[in-house]
């Protein structure tokens, strides 16, 4: 069997590590792995298949002898180190956002739309974690029954923006539980307010639209990964403490009749998804039942009474796997069939 | 100037305690407190205008001389005792479910639709916090516009199911911040699972058509409020890790035309409505800022693009006193007036 060299840009990070440890999982078939960050990282060691591996510093050198090179160390690190691995004669598989609306650049959720995968040119776009676990459950939805419009509401964990915010939700939690006074204000705030025992209408930076760009993230990445600009989409996007699982609360209205027992049926067989919805025993998805897990969950699934045709769901999903690591493998994954 | 005899039936829980507050914070002209609640509480101390008064056991001569019973303890206590106060000469303003969709009884939110107090024939009941913070939003709007349709989702703190769930959180809080391990189970847990770091989306019990007892609340109460069965609404409740404050992201499509910044001058003008709302400084509603305030607060005001006329906003309230013990003095006020 074939073996490829990998490399990992921003191997530190929490996207990072979780690739590697889905390399290792899935036992992709690596020669060499290559652990790429800035230079604050660079001499740290990480394990791999049970050896110790130095982190690199990243510079233009660094691609040399590369097949893959998956990237996750924000935007522009993309757009200045992406060209250079693909002109050493790798494939770029990017989960920033830099890339991922360039029309001539192939954003994939596998299970969703591989064919656009063929057109690549050397780089592919990772999604938006908040938008792949969506596509998930709309696409099979959108192939039986045409989406007209979606309204989505999301409950977004700490660990989608980095560890630093991931630290800032400890510290805050940790010298809230000693007071028991519900504000605080910790040094080195990765968000901008407190998130322990609060909510943060904000995700990214805010737009002339009055939309945050994650809120328009999903408008866009949706309507591109279901290759159907006539899906309208709205998106309201706040950050919730916590750690890992993103949630969603989703409001679908269909062109063509949907019961909740049809959408049931057609969520059983799609790929990537798994159904959590069985009321009389509470079961539904939560944050905490999907850390580790590489499907998304769905639950919660009934008609909508105010509309002729109209679902609402929740679909909860690792945000760090199948939102950001698992989704880039995949990807990797099908380029070497 | 007259004063009147009041009871707070519940006195010892969450709501109970806040009414007490609120008597005292805006000076209800009270003649005689008489704080009432279960067996278990009986013989409790409690301040009130800086003297300690003894909790009483509730029966059916506790009522004698009341001018007024405010009920908050669940709605068997009201079914079973608000009639024996009525029947003793007290008028009732009750928080439970007990009695808000009886045609027969108004359903009051007073800066919405103070007229239906006129109505009543010794029974008021007081929204579900869940509604009162949303019908003072909507009210202007509908006014102005003509609202079509709402989705509603929401974000509740654990204080609107009572004190044994702010005492689950608590609880939950420390172990895990003890251990950094992020599931734990506490005893004598409140809600159907671990509330701290995630996510419950599961308020009240489920009904035959998927939905929670919440979610219809929403549906139905806001209906009557509103005095117009023509709005559709669906809604999706889902609690959080907060202690004090709800949140609820709304989207609503109006039958005629409606700009973000003609909302906000709408809302600008609307009782008990405050807006926070300036991207710029990155000023938006969040819970950690609503708790003991009476106003309800609404930002990230903006139109929705994916219909002709729409609306997306987010408000936030505290649960606690306008969504409960302040909607219920405010009424007690009116009926003084």
């Amino acid at each position: 069997m074939k073996r490829y060299n990998v490399a990992i840009v921003g191997a530190t990070g929490m996207v990072g590590i979780e690739m590697k440890k889905i390399l290792e999982e899935r036992k992709f078939p690596i020669k060499e792995l290559r652990l790429l960050a800035s230079e604050r990282s660079k001499g740290k060691k990480l394990e791999f298949s049970g050896k110790a591996l130095l982190v690199e510093g990243l510079d233009e050198n660094s691609f040399t002898g590369i097949d893959f090179a998956l990237f996750s160390a924000g935007a522009s690190i993309s757009k200045k180190f992406a060209p250079k691995a693909v002109e050493a004669g790798a494939i770029v598989i990017d989960n920033s956002s830099a890339f991922r609306m360039n029309k001539d650049i192939p954003l994939v959720a596998p299970e969703v739309n591989l064919p656009a995968l063929k057109l690549h040119q050397g780089i592919i776009a990772n999604p938006n974690c908040s938008t792949i676990q969506l596509v998930l459950i709309l696409k099979p939805i959108h192939d039986y029954a045409r989406i007209k419009r979606i309204v989505v509401s999301t409950y977004q964990s700490v660990s989608g923006w980095g560890k630093e915010a991931v630290e800032q939700l400890w510290q805050e939690t940790s010298e809230i539980s000693k007071t028991r006074n519900p504000k605080v204000k910790v040094a080195d705030r990765a968000l901008p307010y407190q998130i322990a025992f609060n909510l943060i209408p904000q995700i990214d930076i805010f737009l002339n639209n009055g939309y945050s760009k994650e809120e328009m993230k999903i408008v866009h990445e949706t309507r591109k990964i279901m290759q159907d600009d006539s899906i309208a989409i709205t998106a309201t996007t706040v950050r919730v403490p916590v750690l890992v699982g993103h949630t969603e609360v989703v409001n679908i209205e269909t062109q063509n009749k949907l019961s909740a027992a049809v959408t049931k049926e057609i969520l059983k067989e799609a790929p990537g998804v798994k159904i959590v919805d069985d009321l009389n025993k509470l079961q539904y998805p939560m944050p905490i039942d999907v850390a580790e897990k590489d499907d998304v969950f769905v639950g919660r699934i009934r008609e909508d009474e105010s509309i002729p045709n109209g679902i609402n769901l929740l679909v909860v999903g690792d945000n760090l796997r199948k939102g950001a690591a698992l989704n880039a493998v995949q990807i990797a994954e099908e380029l070497i069939k």
